[in-house]
């Protein structure tokens, strides 16, 4: 990574797309950030004094894109100050686990987690060194004094970021107190909360009984079978929808869709009760439950989004230690055109009904996605997702979706990050690798220039926000 | 799509290799057109004096890859004017569907299909303003006075296109009168038939029984029995040769292939004339049709075609009201390496055997088609196909065929197309594409100017030519 | 392939990138070779006076990336004097091979084959002009020639080549007499064995029982049961740690892997001395001896490589009559995600233990194989593997693996060759190939030049060493 960024970074090396890249690039390099699907904690919108801790812990013991590669590299978690799960001694002293990803930055040269911290010490916090064994204490003491101040508070980085809506992941029985208290405040802000059941449609969560005992709790719905946890979650999605909610959110290893009876649903829903769900059970459960959450969206407007194929907790050395997401979450091969046909031939047709995919298989994208997407009315592509929330990774994703399915198929870009001063990093890379996508349309005359400033305004600003409903 | 066209457009950014490209586009820019393989409708020259309709007629209504998208963004396919199979009523305005088209134009920024119109209304109908809600009535007006002249019937656009000679593809119960009436009028063109037996050998086609009643009918066989059926297909066979067709087309959703014996065959063909057709029963007479098939061209000599991976009619309501071919059909992943082996061990050592694969999951080039097609003397590589082709489809061919199999393991080009117009066009994209990628080889000396112009020739020409024996 | 290849040979065709990479290249171009996998025969070395036959027993009878371009071609293998089995007869005359060759040289354009052969040609032999009809037997004097001098006995090729190391791959059953012979002749050169037992773990081998024999008579161990049998595989890789090697190699069609208890491996192991064997048995077999083998790694430090998805001797014609290895081998999808998870369970957090995977199947890079490698600590990449050891498989390598593995979860390079006088080309084209694509990081400002620096020279030179302990 360098340590002084060049305007033209990212852009191709051919100086005639380069120059038509950077063109376009001016265009939209200003617009308001459309953040519609996240990980950043409400919290942090919630108290208007909130304040960051250290720069650790800030920027590296909550970020599995970071300690991931140390770790592949042999170096201990708990080295890292990331807490174990049993409350077993980790370093406790900050600078130490800084200076450690510090000595070990060089790793991730030509990654995408070297450039948004880059770009993210440069453009937030004003440091310009690249960040090395020798300067790791001196750059720890630039951003921590920075966070101490009130221009570090969450919200002042909201309008310094220039953030037009931020949308959070929020659990099927979260109460939403701390988007109700920003409510209640009346700051400016436009904070949203997104409807993810994850936990309790999944039979195979840990502790699902306890999350449905936590759901009837918060539904005011006794839920004992399959008729009252469908009440229970339209009940949360009310409440969720009232509450400013857009989407729904919804992850699955595999994009396998069924269509159940009442009364089968109702058998595996009763063995899940009694704690005896199967492998079967799960995947079925799960393929019927996305049709039926379908419905539900075609009845509530809430655009769905669907996650699909990331083997969870690998690494189960890491998972009893450590839990979840910890950087061993790995991805497998998917399958949609049949797996998702019994979904799309009761609800793909419905102008009413959005379904935005995310993948984590590009092998898909040529072959089944942009042909999915550019057919189905209901069905819009995701932006590239996770691992492939990269430099080559959008390209790929231009090159492999757009002949077939056209860019207005697609939800634009989202940023899906938990690790808040990165958002502009992270949009800004889409916005250079657009433009740059597109200044190669140009200069190989494939669209004119009218149509170019079109598409990028389009990729940075406008789909996120028309496929969202924001 | 830029309205006025560059010289140099879909070429590389880069200079050098632009340039180059160039230099060896004008090689080939104007040799004569090979299309060994696609749909029009050789009604078109059967009667000399044949007569485009509409210009929505022409260009909209009968064009999946057209109206797929326009569909895809919710625009009702009756709005377009595209027939219902029950007869209800379309749209019967064909400038109002036009108007709606070109309204949502812009939809095609950066695809072959926007390509391709634009490319066709350039060259074919001298349409230079890029296509809008503006000026749809006016271009409308300009198409449809030029399709009324002589200049636009078909048989003196095969001149104009340059075309030197052009397969049809014709169901094996097909009489081929339009090719008899072609033959019988005198005329120089040259138009060969291509046998297609899917409808006969897919044991699950619609009314399948009625196809073997036809069958019996036309090749004066009565087919009663597994063997009665190998006879009639080895009539057609025999017939489509003497008139002409010097290739056999085949479709399946796999690439698997299975022998059966007489007796087992027999057996399940008895269960298909009852109507008891199991999914299973399906798989294993295709697969061992297929062997059958690649016998009777071994036999024969006719080059054998097969086409894999596509998942016909996935969206049901389409198909209940539109029927086949309505830009519902999705590529699935394919697996060539075992479930050709059997067909393979047979047949591929033959010399005087050619099998032509084609396929919609690019996973397949660079692992299993290109090292297929790099051993076994009979297997060549059709060009990239309907998704793929495209320029980004082509590079990603060339990038990860050529390597491993060779370009004398292809089949160059075909268009394989039912838009009679488009065809200029779509080998246009290929020479320019397949001479960008020369011109890439050559500005990295990989090859040398001598060889690079060899290799563009046969691309562009030569090796569709050698492959379909024509 | 240009007779005279250019100093800029291979490079982006964009004149900042290519400037840029050779500044990286002339940086790398001259450090010495290492050479960690491969198939160089040992006796080669053994004898201080070694020399190669004729032209074509050195570089066309025993390249089946050759002969499997022109077989596909319809040119008899027979014709090309590759020794048939059963001792028929074939071409004896290695001019007449060599000049049916040289007419069908067109064949490799594009090809890596092509590239090396050149590059083998004038770097190694002198030899400028470009190989056809009329220049083959000249050509072919000239090479004669120069072979029978000592400059081309492999030992003064090594110090030519400027060889580090090198390392062959030997049977669990090999008794490395060459190996011995080589450290008995007090030579300078070192040459190291590698431990590849798949021909007494793979099950389903030829004459597995007669492998089991000679296992039994080298290791001294009478191998009667699964337990004798580890104990024979231990007491092997023991003496081939003592004889230098640093590192084993096993092939497996997948990288299926799962525990069985040592009474389930005992009676698949009985079974299979009965000559027994079922599907089920080997590939429980082999996916329950990869955990062993790698707990074995654990004990002994050897490093582990697993080389996947290669199937095996796929057209029967020419296994029967010309054995294996003879191009023949096509590549099939691959599944490392849940495949490998046992293994790495168990032993994928160990600091003691280094596994490195290579695959034929791209897709696998970004999916799998670079998530898992960037987390365990155990998995490293080895570099593109056989049909993809090309610059285009190179590109697309670092495209795909790199931004999720970083460079340091690679093992660099090796040429897996048993053409020796290729070995050079084939590391000139990957430290061209990694020159060029950290050129392209550089321009593009993701990597500044101190950065790439040390990225070029551990791409050609650090990895491999560090990966294998050299």
């Amino acid at each position: 990574m360098s340590s002084t960024r060049h305007y033209l970074r990212y852009f191709s090396a051919d100086s005639a797309q380069r120059d038509m890249a950077y063109q376009l690039y001016q265009q939209v390099a200003d617009l308001p950030l459309i953040c519609p699907h996240g990980h950043v904690d409400p919290r942090l919108f919630a108290n208007p004094d909130y304040q960051f801790g250290s720069p650790a812990e800030l920027l590296l013991i909550p970020d599995h894109y970071i300690f991931r590669m140390l770790y592949s590299q042999g170096i201990r978690m708990e080295d890292l100050a990331v807490p174990r799960q049993d409350g077993s001694a980790v370093e406790t002293d900050h600078r130490r686990a800084w200076q450690l990803f510090a000595n070990n930055f060089y790793l991730f040269q030509g990654t995408p987690t070297g450039i948004w911290l880059t770009d993210e010490l440069v453009d937030v916090f004003g440091v310009t060194d690249k960040l090395n064994a020798e300067n790791a204490q001196t750059i720890y003491d630039q951003i921590d004094e920075q966070l101490k101040s009130a221009e570090f508070q969450p919200r002042n980085l909201y309008d310094r970021f220039n953030i037009e809506v931020l949308c959070t992941t929020d659990a099927a029985t979260d109460t939403l107190t701390h988007h109700q208290a920003i409510r209640d405040s009346g700051w400016h802000g436009r904070i949203l909360p997104t409807f993810r059941p994850d936990a309790v449609v999944n039979l195979h969560t840990e502790n699902w009984r306890n999350q449905i005992t936590t759901l009837s709790h918060v539904s005011g719905i006794n839920v004992v079978d399959y008729a009252s946890f469908i009440q229970a979650i339209e009940q949360r999605r009310a409440f969720f929808k009232e509450m400013g909610a857009k989407a729904t959110d919804h992850a699955a290893l595999t994009a396998f869709t069924t269509h159940l009876t009442d009364q089968q649903a109702d058998i595996i829903f009763q063995r899940a009760l009694r704690g005896e769900t199967t492998d079967i059970d799960a995947a079925q459960f799960t393929g019927h439950m996305l049709i039926e959450l379908a419905r539900m969206s075609v009845d509530d407007g809430l655009v769905m989004q669907l996650h699909v194929g990331s083997y969870r907790n690998h690494n189960k050395h890491i998972f009893y230690r450590f839990g979840r997401d910890m950087g061993a979450d790995i991805p497998i091969a998917s399958e949609f055109t049949q797996g998702l046909q019994p979904l799309l031939n009761q609800f793909g047709n419905n102008l009413d009904f959005s379904l935005i995919l995310f993948n984590l298989d590009e092998t898909t994208y040529a072959r089944e996605l942009a042909p999915l997407a550019g057919h189905y009315p209901a069905v819009k592509l995701g932006p590239p997702w996770w691992f492939h929330d990269s430099l080559n990774g959008m390209r790929r994703y231009f090159d492999q979706v757009i002949e077939t399915a056209g860019i207005y198929n697609t939800a634009g870009f989202n940023d899906d990050t938990r690790a808040y001063p990165s958002i502009p990093a992270r949009h800004d890379v889409w916005r250079r690798a657009a433009c740059d996508w597109v200044a190669g349309l140009i200069v190989r005359h494939i669209v004119d220039e009218v149509d170019g400033s079109v598409m990028v305004k389009a990729l940075a600003y406008d789909l996120a926000k028309m496929a969202y409903k924001l």
